[in-house]
């Protein structure tokens, strides 16, 4: 990954101003996130003021973890002003293959507007390449397909940068793919950090011009925080403090401890 | 109470799918105590997509606290499809007696949907009788009848197990009434404890056959992690941390804890 | 500041009913940081019950973060019953002069809905009395007027009481002006510090008859809380931690800390 500290250093001085629509479950998380990265979050969902809150943003992420039919408008319009604005989208289609409104509603999604990022599991993922599987509600099912190849027809199908979660983290453009082995089993027991590292995602790709390598910093943030939180829970301590060191972790990250832990490489 | 190891057991290995329709103040800790105790939560609201979701879940929680127009009708379908699919639904009756919007949706909620349980605090329960009480927004008011007296009527009328909590939690399901004396008022203190018990009685009534066993472990378990919780704040730590340490202890919870620390019999 | 020992006992004593209509980011931290300080808090957005539920509240906090037409709608409402029943109302326009949805609607809002303190940044304040500023998104940015200004011109605009939040908080009623030198930048580095501020506020108007003496008071539990929570962590301890801490300094301040810790001064 290349220049991670300028990557840091650069979220930090500019504080991009990152525009979700997302849930209203991890909401409040993300919000969080964002500025313990060192970003600017703003979490609005009127339809009617989407165009003009796209003009202040310099990203936005798109998440459909409660997604109904009056928010899809603001989604369809935020993501076609950040289209025409130039600024990076990422997409986190949370559900998508449980549902057939789900379904349906990333198709419509994706025919109009143009993601930069996709980051989702590998049951999410399967589905928006036309594949089935079965889904349990929003968390990954088992799939015929390898999170690789998946990564790699989705990325070529929707041109663009693809993350794919996992016990092993999937990284593509359709050209590179990355594999990356941080993070914990502990990270899935708590609701969120899959959205949470798409505001991560979205505040690296907001100042740098290569959205693979922000998703590939962005997912590795998330992991290597998780792995460090969990080393640091003492006595009777379980996931309520465990979510608290989190934050506190994606926090206090720097460069060093960031290249000091990271475990990716290319396939 | 029956078999609590087998119980907790059976969560943590089937990892039951909780869908629920809820309030957007507690969402995100009651997706997370959902995860703690072993459940996983989907907490989708869009009417178009509550019979698919049922059909992936194995139980339902209806909540009513911060309700309104739109999710009042994925509630209904939901509910729907649930009876019909044969899950146990779980009705929280937030603030119902405190205003006629909320009285007359409990109504026509209870004339559609057949409910397992039914968990409130006693002014709601009263009100779910027929009787009205001083309350005091979504929390307790005065009330003329036992809530003894209170969860025999209801679970006779609902024909359903019935969960009351307060300074003892009173538990019936019309022929057996049991009284539960774990807890601590710090759990008043925070908000949502009454809607996070919810989900981890829906966690334990998805993998049993016995709802009224399954109100009093979820309530015991609440109550009894609040204590634990409560124990182990240092100095200078408050209702912050407190929330953190109760995610914690359930977490942590096992039927050996559990079995040391209840406090329960029959009335 | 008159009483804080009395004010601080009021509020514990009478648990006043404050309701909310506020964002779907800050909302739970909303309700409990009113739990925190003594409150009792709703947050029903229905706009069916909203006559109902203000007759059982003590006081009435509107804030913009999330806004859409619906809950516009009850604010409208919650707003013109509050005023008829004569409980304070507590206004948080965030994002107004971000975009002409917000800044519209605060105006309509304002102009049918009589308040009795309005806390804000420096930005949205400026927007109220019709001046433009480099808004970004909610968060404040440049604008041309000193906040004292500001302040006194909104107060005697909105016959108001005025709390501008910013490195120094500035308290108006348009009649005497109070500069607060509490607090720490690290309460912009997490969201909702402001919302909370505004519950809190809120908390000690519903039992008292001075607004300006509530607004800085309740501005100044928030400041003072955030500097004390800092000054507890410890290593590897980061803006998670100090989420639960600042929500534990609320709890456990009182009027002895409080006034030891206080820098006011009129302006």
């Amino acid at each position: 990954m290349n220049n991670i500290k300028e990557l840091f250093n650069r979220v930090k001085e500019s504080k991009p101003l990152i525009h979700h629509i997302t849930n209203t479950v991890t909401i409040n998380d993300c919000a969080n996130v964002t500025l313990a990265i060192g970003g600017s979050p703003v979490m609005a969902t009127e339809t009617n003021e989407m165009e003009e809150m796209i003009q202040l943003a310099d990203a936005l992420v798109i998440n459909f973890g409660t997604i109904h039919e009056q928010v899809f408008e603001s989604m369809i319009r935020a993501g076609g002003a950040a289209n025409r604005k130039g600024i990076p989208v990422i997409f986190d289609p949370v559900g998508v293959g449980a549902t057939s409104f789900r379904t349906s509603k990333s198709q419509i999604l994706l025919d109009q507007v143009k993601m930069d990022i996709i980051r989702g599991n590998v049951s999410e993922l399967h589905a928006l390449i036309g594949g089935s599987s079965q889904t349990k509600g929003v968390d990954a099912g088992e799939v015929s397909v390898s999170p690789i190849e998946i990564a790699n027809r989705a990325a070529v199908k929707y041109k663009c940068s693809i993350g794919i979660s996992g016990k092993e983290d999937v990284i593509s453009d359709g050209k590179r793919t990355f594999i990356l082995q941080n993070g914990d089993e502990i990270l899935t027991k708590i609701t969120g950090t899959g959205c949470m590292s798409g505001s991560i995602i979205a505040s690296f790709a907001a100042v740098s011009e290569d959205p693979l390598n922000a998703t590939m910093v962005g997912m590795s943030v998330m992991s290597i925080a998780g792995q460090r939180a969990k080393q640091h829970l003492k006595l009777n301590e379980g996931l309520g403090t465990f979510k608290a060191k989190l934050i506190d972790e994606i926090d206090l990250m720097n460069a060093e401890t960031f290249n000091l832990e990271v475990r990716i490489h290319e396939y």
